[in-house]
């Protein structure tokens, strides 16, 4: 953590109008800042280097596209020793989008979309077959309430 | 669901792009499809209105902001008539990123992000504290292995 | 169950014919069996009047006409006296298949078909909203891979 | 799901006679409906070749044979890979009536009828005895209130 | 059941006094009945013989015999195939004085006393090493307020 | 405990032939052990006065009674504080044969002696009502394989 | 935590030998580390100011003093902003040595020492008496293997 | 037990006086109390001898030593003929500074102190991975509101 950048005012005004939507031009940015675009160049550059800023990513609407079935598993797994391998074939499995791993009652914890119960319990099956799994526990959604972060960033950025 | 958009090959390689970096100039994304940029434009517009594209998210590194605890958290309410109500709350703390209807143990389930274990605690008080909320129950992240919808996406596009 | 009927083996064979299939003609049983028509419905009258046979119901699709979700709801009351108040309620639900009395964890557990998730979602709502209904837990079907009392029937008269 | 059966108003009417009696024969139903006979009889030939009728089943009275217990069996499993396997061999034991594939909990969640607690013991021994199966968990029921597909029957078709 | 013995008002009245004093003489029974001594021997010697009465056995004060500690404790089984082999085990324990086999969450479910904390740790160490045995779960009584059949016995008698 | 009786081998072996049977006449013990009948009487008087000897009591077949039904209930209270009313509650329930007070996840726990799963039920139902029951949660025997406090007595006296 | 006192060598070795024994002279700690005994002093003095130091405890071999009751007591709060309140009422209660915040399945979690299973029983009946207290669940230590920071305290100074 | 130290008056008050400050110098005591510095160093040792004072230790701030992280882990054993081995194993983690044996849900319980999640989950991978342990489960504590044996050590002695 040595040497990590110290964001100023500027850098916050920037990341709030990217975070409203991050396709928005650097001139419509330097306008409304009354910097020059090279400017929010060099900035944003800077945050990207130092690692603050990671990408930025599509919002899709699941159900669209037919994917309105959401549950989170919990895992047990045989040794802990194991964690590593089993995260890298959920890694393989597009469908869990959130892994975690936790201390309480399960090892680990994920999240996942899939189009209806069929499909899901499919799923479920492929964890449940990873070597090291021993055993998991479904809980399954009933309706994505809130799922939006850019609530917390502003909120870091007010903070800060 | 009636009339709803029929994404066609061009439209999956526009998304597949846009989905690696949202910033992609549509110029970039007409050359590499060898159609013309109004296109690009034109598909994406259609997308958009259709509800499939809600919008674009910058992915920040938490941990370098210094918010480095994560927790879910299972909420029990009095009444699951004062669901909306409770929901609506919940919208005010700006550290709750996702929050489900769920119908198993719990009534609600919700993601929380804080700087640490006192921060936590303090969000989780913020949440107690809510009238018609009866008890929560917390689970602690004790490392986020993956989070990452773009292999999803992927995999959507590619099993259309 | 004083003077309770004695079914014989003419009496086992008709319920088994009918257990395949309700609709079967009497004269048909008849037949198969070497005796008249008027016995077949003597014989069937007289348990359907000493309650054996209670009735018969369509076996319907229930995939095919939407419903395509089941779950298993444990009810928590707030006192055992409102048992037979809640269960009334429970009758006004026609999604409601299936309630049991029990007393382990839960108080009353019934089992829901519903269209979708959403769909049981409301009808789970509708059952948390009774008067002295204190919580609900559910447990959600990923496939009904077994249904059938054809079996349990024909088993019961062979060893009776 | 392409090509289904649309269902008519007088597809309807003949259904929820059937399912008042499966036994009321087609002519009542053509005099009741001011339809005919032959008429009937087609209605119901299609909606069984296109799957929604089944079949149709006996409902006895199971106390009136000594039936008197009824129990849900939560099963768990040492691997999921094992599921098809051991609801195989679940459908070799009669007093099995119901069995889902669930993900919570547990791997198989059934429905058991038995004489009496000694009886119902000895069938669940069976269970856990299969191949497989790693235990089980019990809730007895101490009554059954209900147990009615009628109502759902009749407003699927009202609300259709 | 066959044949079983119908108890009379004279068998309920001597089982009545032997209820409240095993060792009452059967001639004081028979004085305060008014019948004869030998009619009192006859009647207990059929109820003996026809297994209603098993024993009589002395009502100890524990504490004052060092042993004030109760526990229960539920045992999980490997497979329920050794219950059998393991309650012979659990019978060579003195210490464990009531054993039922349960098909809940336990598979079998013991009470045990013990001197303290330190005997109770070395007699459930006893239990979780028999083979079969996969693990144990103890709950510890603070006082053991009400130990009495012959409210019970009582209350039978006057029912029957 | 000042001043409690230290109890000698004969007083152990008057126990121990008083725990085979009750009803041994003291003229008996008295041969066996070569003392006078008046020792064994002056002993046994001893032993009750001391508190150590509180009584005796039948052993009965509750199945050939009719009673075969045997639960173990747990109680959560909503007031500690109100332990002692409850529990003069349940001592004037007959069917409750034992209660203890816990601590772990229980406030009480009972066992129920019941003719059936109907009349369990309504006992059971019975504890629900009282007042300053906030919920109970039962756990049914199939089996009491083990009633036995003969060889915990001999254990006792033998490591004395 | 900005200008917070930085460790060397030295006061690592001081500490290391107070940790051994809090009541080692200063000067023999000085004729060891060969610097003066107004050294220890001062060094001392300074990680008492800077808070590092607390203070000492004694300690007593509870088993000797008649303690030998070890219970961990969850506490389930009617809501958290009753926290800091119960938290005042658990410090006027001598025998709870330590207490925690904790927001998984409790909302406190404490620590007691009792002489016996009595005392225990009316410490925990003292909290669950406090307002705001709404359950506790307890679990009970059968015997404390370890209870050592020495380690600990030793290891960090190492690893400094 | 036999011939067990009593403790009178005058131990009591130096005990109070060490509890206060173990670095507290004897003449200050024999000062406060009135008798002599030899008089104070001689039931000391007396206390000492017999096992009462076990040693001394020092109360540190782990805050301020950068160890913010303190979390309560539940360990299953294979066999609980594992405990002694597992118990060794866990006396060579310096980070666990509590350990009991158990009977309940678990059969270890230990506290452990980390700096912050990354090393706690380490921590906890440490004890996953000794032969013998089956699975662990952690209770993460928010914040350490009490943690003080002066108040029972002074309460044992004022009610001796």
């Amino acid at each position: 953590m040595k040497g990590k950048l110290k964001l100023d005012e500027t850098d916050h005004q920037i990341l709030n109008m990217l975070i409203d939507n991050t396709r928005t031009p650097f001139t419509d940015i330097a306008k409304k800042l009354d910097i020059s675009a090279g400017t929010v160049h060099v900035r944003v550059k800077k945050m990207e280097e130092s690692g603050i800023i990671v990408g930025s990513s599509l919002t899709l609407n699941y159900k669209k596209l037919g994917y309105t079935f959401i549950a989170y598993v919990g895992i047990f797994l045989e040794k802990t020793s194991q964690t590593q391998f089993v995260l890298n074939r959920i890694e393989e499995i597009p469908n869990i989008t959130v892994a975690h791993v936790t201390t309480g009652k399960f090892n680990l914890f994920c999240k996942i979309r899939a189009k209806n119960t069929e499909h899901a319990k499919n799923i479920i099956f492929l964890i449940d077959d990873i070597d090291g799994v021993s055993r998991t526990e479904t809980m399954i959604s009933m309706e994505e309430s809130l799922n939006d972060k850019t609530r917390l960033m502003k909120s870091i950025f007010e903070n800060m």
